[in-house]
């Protein structure tokens, strides 16, 4: 049988109502009976129930973290952060699938019925109408990998992407590359779109590149392999790709190594992330990281900072990215 | 602002304890005066809190996912397939990540303080004692990929994993191998101790093949790779290994390919499991697949009948695994 706050209250030989402010934030309880409280659950092994305490409160400590991408594995490493981190602030981590899930307002009921005291979106698929309707409905919300603006609506933590497809886009052209390419995530996610820009924006000082792109349908292998493999049948393929992403990547590889082509000594290929399997020497793939563990630590220090303050003027926290050196690219030419 | 059951009294033209039983499950309402509820809910966009409904039925529709490794990426598929499948059952899947726990008190006093209606124990590394310390505490368990035993004290839902030992040393003997090992999980994970059981008692056989064994740290990439490079250092190493899982047969794969071995022609590799990853074209491994979604959705079904009955009699459900055929092992010789 669990231990109830009445066990430890007659143990303590306090009052029941002490026991609840004992273990309610800022309720007023004197040093002398938190100590005798505290002793007594100890000693019972009772942990406040978080229904329990949610009724004094009217908090559930639930934080859902809104998903919609499974068939990237980069999410695996983002869970276990996440879920890490919101158990370490005593806060329950809800998993939302929206896989498949296109109605924003439905998202926004099933958070609503869920009642979570606040959201985390770590996705750049889902439109930007989703956060803001998460807020509109009252919800503290942190975008994690989101697109920022210099006059944010909801919190944003992630990279510059712009900033990224420049990296990229500077980076093929110091090797040599003259023909790139981009094969970006889906045409929608705000992470393709802004990467798409800034290796465009970085390609247009080098007017001697030859330059194309493509879009695969989502980020996951069979997405990249699919684009790549309809690449290569239409002729003509580039002699470097920027991938949307490592798991676009990936895919793209392995329809390279399929139809005969070695990688880098006939074509280059850069992604995005640097997720455990990128550094695989099975997979050995050459990638611009994001820092996945800071961005999360801050989306999670930004929603305890937004429980305490739901008012918050939400900001954009921004951090470097950079480029992770294995074997999918040639090296840079000697100076001459 | 959010519609509230006062909204959906008003609109309907009745009490707010009406529109409380209208969406309580089992409370006594008219058939009329619920049509009457819905239509005004459906209107305006109405979904009944969780938490209210919580404070009514003493039940908080939140089921825990209990799992200890995210470096293992067949989680992500479980993870997936759980969160939708509850979701579809107006379940929510609170994520319980139990990474480098070891003592089972501290994870019930956690899952108490989730306030969580049950468990689904996604892991064969948490020993038993963790499902079972759960269920003494009053919770629904079903303990999925665990370790079934003809008297089960706790619901169990997998595969017979002694069963697929056996085929995966009869599938190395039937190609010819003839110094055969096992490479394990962990040596305290229940499958990977059901696997070696079963391998080695086909083997008993088949007195002409040689045989060994050892084991990984944990079921990842890093640990198979590490095993692998050890067993080649030492020297002798055998030509076909059945490895504890797919993750861990990737990880040997990139040391046999790092010391210049050519697998199969060399070595023949065989996992467990089929992950989406066994099947990426770049990895392209031999294994033995578990049907994770049947195994997955009677997880669930599980559930919901010890939520209706949590005196429910545990029981066991198992379901076949099937030989996975790709490049990894070398093919049966012709018959004479």
């Amino acid at each position: 049988m669990p231990v109830t706050l009445k066990d430890v209250a007659m143990r303590a030989g306090v009052s029941t109502s002490a026991v609840s402010r004992t273990f309610t934030d800022g309720a007023s309880i004197s040093g002398k009976m938190r100590s005798k409280v505290e002793k007594a659950a100890a000693e019972l092994g009772y942990s406040p129930n978080a229904l329990a305490s949610s009724l004094t409160t009217g908090r559930t400590k639930l934080i859902g973290l809104v998903s919609n991408n499974f068939h990237n594995p980069i999410f695996l490493q983002v869970f276990d952060l996440l879920t890490r981190k919101l158990q370490d602030c005593g806060l329950r981590p809800l998993l939302m699938n929206l896989s498949g899930e296109h109605d924003a307002q439905t998202a926004v009921r099933m958070l609503q019925q869920y009642s979570v005291d606040g959201a985390i979106v770590s996705s750049s698929t889902l439109t930007p109408e989703f956060s803001r309707l998460f807020r509109d409905a009252g919800l503290p919300v942190v975008n994690s990998f989101g697109r920022f603006s210099t006059s944010p609506d909801v919190h944003v933590v992630g990279v510059d992407n712009s900033e990224c497809g420049r990296m990229a886009a500077r980076t093929l052209v110091e090797r040599g590359y003259t023909k790139v390419a981009f094969m970006g995530g889906p045409e929608a996610a705000t992470s393709t779109q802004d990467r798409f820009r800034g290796f465009f924006q970085e390609l247009a000082k080098h007017p001697h590149a030859k330059h194309s792109h493509s879009f695969a349908e989502e980020y996951s292998f069979n997405a990249g392999r699919a684009e790549m493999q309809r690449l290569i049948a239409a002729g003509g393929i580039a002699d470097a790709y920027f991938c949307g992403d490592d798991v676009l990547s990936i895919g793209a590889l392995s329809a390279l190594q399929d139809a005969g082509l070695r990688v880098p000594q006939d074509i280059g290929i850069i992604g995005f992330n640097d997720m455990e399997m990128a550094g695989w020497e099975n997979i050995n793939l050459t990638t611009i990281s994001q820092p996945i563990d800071a961005i999360l630590q801050s989306s999670v220090d930004l929603m305890v900072s937004m429980l305490a303050d739901p008012n918050r003027t939400p900001e954009v926290r921004l951090f470097p990215c950079k480029l992770i050196e294995r074997g999918t690219l040639r090296p840079a030419p000697d100076p001459v």
